[in-house]
């Protein structure tokens, strides 16, 4: 074993035992002592700023980008509301311990399944340091034990907020290493942690495509995440023109940024309003790379290239292709799509419900902006990512994604004929 | 790519757009399907038996074992069987479109979570021929398109039955892609189908330790298996002792073989009667290896080695192991279990509830024999297979473990502030 492997396996051993004995504290303790980690943020501002200062310092000499230094910064009010997002994890419910069904059997077996915490939760994220509170809060929350990994540049800030979360966790008489922080800023101990199979129950990474990439790629433990947030909005012919305007201007302009930004328009071609949809997006500054037959509609257009259908652009810049009905748009969808949030915006139920039902993505919507595609917007009070995967949690990820179940039996000393 | 690639590309690509096919199909559709593939397996009956005499007679050549040849085995009976099975998981009731929780927000946006198939799922199977029926039918109950990959020993007989599902399913317009068999023996298949991510949603392994181990040691596909059934009974100090007596005696001795049989017996200490408990094990024909605290109590029992504690017998043996208490067998089940299935027997409500709590398997049972452990004991109508592993199902898998869900989003055209 290399020096991170021995690392890893020290860290998923002891998260391991965190874990086991979260098992036994209960949901008003776990509060409790969020409670106490958010006051110990507060107490310690101090200590996180002078630590953020000095990633600052040294992010600006590495030359980071503004962007990149303003997602590091951390100041009295960040770190305020950094705290404040704690209690807020405090104060929801804890899905652990919920019957999910019960089911007795003629023999008087009683079969409940319950739900229990995951596991152990490996979480490998970037710039932003407010993560390594979120994170842990979320995991600590419903019963999980973490090990957190975050960016060398945030290392400082990183870990001073985690020695203040460890210290309310204390406390409050909880485990010190349910919250762990990889120390050491070495790439290979993300190798190491990405390959720690049996002792890290999934990995949760936070942060840009390179990062998301490199995790589905290398990983061995499975993972919890998505790739690419290609959305589409389907117009139907159906569509209200200003429902489709207010939609597709808002799904692609709020914030182009945002996963859930609208990436590609598909225009049904008996839309009896297509000029001034496109105007409306080209007016608010959005470029509109288009197919032949939305070039005809307005000269601001412009050519879209086969690599456009396919990507996201994170930008004011949107794909658009007319098509010739829902199950064109299908096939675009299916063909392009990355089983993120795709739209239909349409007056007639039945072409709504057929899309619902034959669109495969984590989320589909009916007249409604894909930027709604946010755990806090779908009510769950958080959120920790959104999957596109298939298997255990899908679209936004809050607490209940971070919880499995266990199946638990009460008898009176039947045994099986 | 290699030849297996190809192959294995080509199949998940015609699964993937017999799964997409397939989200347009009612219940009834795929009952009806069900049915008709049942019909097929009887009018084929001829043609199954007789490629099933051939694997037979090929088996004996190459001097497979009588178990084997037993399970390989398909006689009229057996076959009516086969296909009365496929009749019972028609009659099942679809899980698909189920609403697992709805949510109405304060912008009126309707969120619901909808259960729908988890996509292509393949099986990698052993010996028995029935497995190919089975898995095709509960796979297309759940709206999955499935891939099956049997024994070399068997694909004859696979074949056979296979093509009788295909004409039924066909017969009732349902697309033939649905139910594919890899129709190559070569084991380099399994290799390309283990890697195949992107076109297989999960793999279930279906057969004897060393599938299982190979399956979850190369998949880069999430696999729902489990590999051991380390099972422990333990016997509180509080146990009524004829109850302690006859969950042992049936948790270890009803069925050997199966992965929720006893293979260790934890005694409490202050448990009155562990001497007519041991007695009964060893009068049933049980071998019992103890520590020195068993071995104290009956002249017949014999010494525990140190990888007794991790053994999955599957034979008429117990490893058993006096504890000081409930937490001496928690720590016990930690070290040496495999998550599978534990059990308390005790008269002690809050001892028993604890072992619940704290005990982190897949089935936790109180006063009930772990040879319960099983879809059909559970009421799920079925099985696919056992999970000890921690995400998305557990413990026993049937139709709901075979879905996942998508977010439905209804608006009025409401778009994000």
């Amino acid at each position: 074993m290399s020096d991170h492997q021995h690392l890893m396996a020290d860290m998923g051993q002891r998260a391991r035992a965190a874990f086991a004995a979260l098992s036994s504290v209960t949901s008003q303790q776990k509060a409790a002592a969020l409670t106490a980690a958010a006051s110990a943020l507060r107490e310690n501002e101090t200590e996180i700023l002078a630590a953020n200062t000095k990633d600052m310092e040294k992010g600006r000499t590495e030359g980071l980008s503004d962007a990149m230094l303003d997602r590091l910064m951390i100041d009295k009010e960040r770190l305020d509301a950094i705290a404040s997002a704690v209690e807020q994890v405090a104060s929801l419910p804890d899905p652990v311990g919920a019957i999910i069904d019960r089911n007795e059997r003629p023999n008087g077996l009683i079969m409940e399944r319950v739900r229990v915490p995951l596991g152990v939760i490996g979480i490998i994220y970037e710039s932003r340091p407010n993560v390594t509170a979120d994170a842990a809060a979320l995991g600590l929350r419903s019963g999980n034990a973490v090990i957190l990994r975050g960016g060398s540049e945030a290392i400082k800030s990183n870990r001073a907020i985690h020695k203040a979360m460890v210290e309310g966790v204390a406390s409050a008489g909880l485990p010190e290493d349910a919250i762990q922080l990889v120390q050491t800023t070495d790439r290979a101990a993300v190798g190491a942690m990405l390959k720690a199979s049996g002792l890290i129950d999934i990995i949760i990474p936070r942060g840009g495509k390179s990062l998301v990439a490199r995790v589905q790629e290398e990983a061995r433990v499975p993972v919890l995440a998505h790739l690419d947030g290609i959305c589409h909005t389907y117009i139907g012919r159906a569509a209200d023109p200003d429902k489709a305007i207010a939609i597709a201007v808002n799904a692609k302009m709020r914030r182009t940024g945002v996963c859930g930004a609208m990436e590609t328009l598909l225009i049904d071609q008996d839309y009896p309003a297509p000029g001034p949809l496109l105007r409306a997006l080209l007016d608010e500054g959005c470029e509109v790379r288009g197919d032949d037959a939305i070039m005809e509609l307005d000269p601001r257009t412009v050519s879209a290239e086969t690599e456009d259908w396919d990507t996201e652009y994170l930008a004011p810049i949107v794909s658009a292709r007319m098509v010739g009905g829902i199950d064109e748009a299908l096939t675009h969808i299916a063909t392009h799509g990355s089983h993120h949030t795709d739209v239909v915006v349409t007056e007639d139920e039945s072409v709504a419900n057929q899309f619902i039902q034959r669109a495969d993505s984590a989320i589909v919507m009916w007249n409604a902006s894909s930027q709604f595609a946010d755990g806090g917007e779908f009510g769950l009070g958080a959120e920790i990512g959104i999957s596109t995967g298939r298997l255990h949690a899908r679209g936004p990820v809050a607490l209940e994604g971070l919880t499995t179940y266990k199946w638990v039996v009460r008898g009176t000393g039947q045994v099986r004929p």
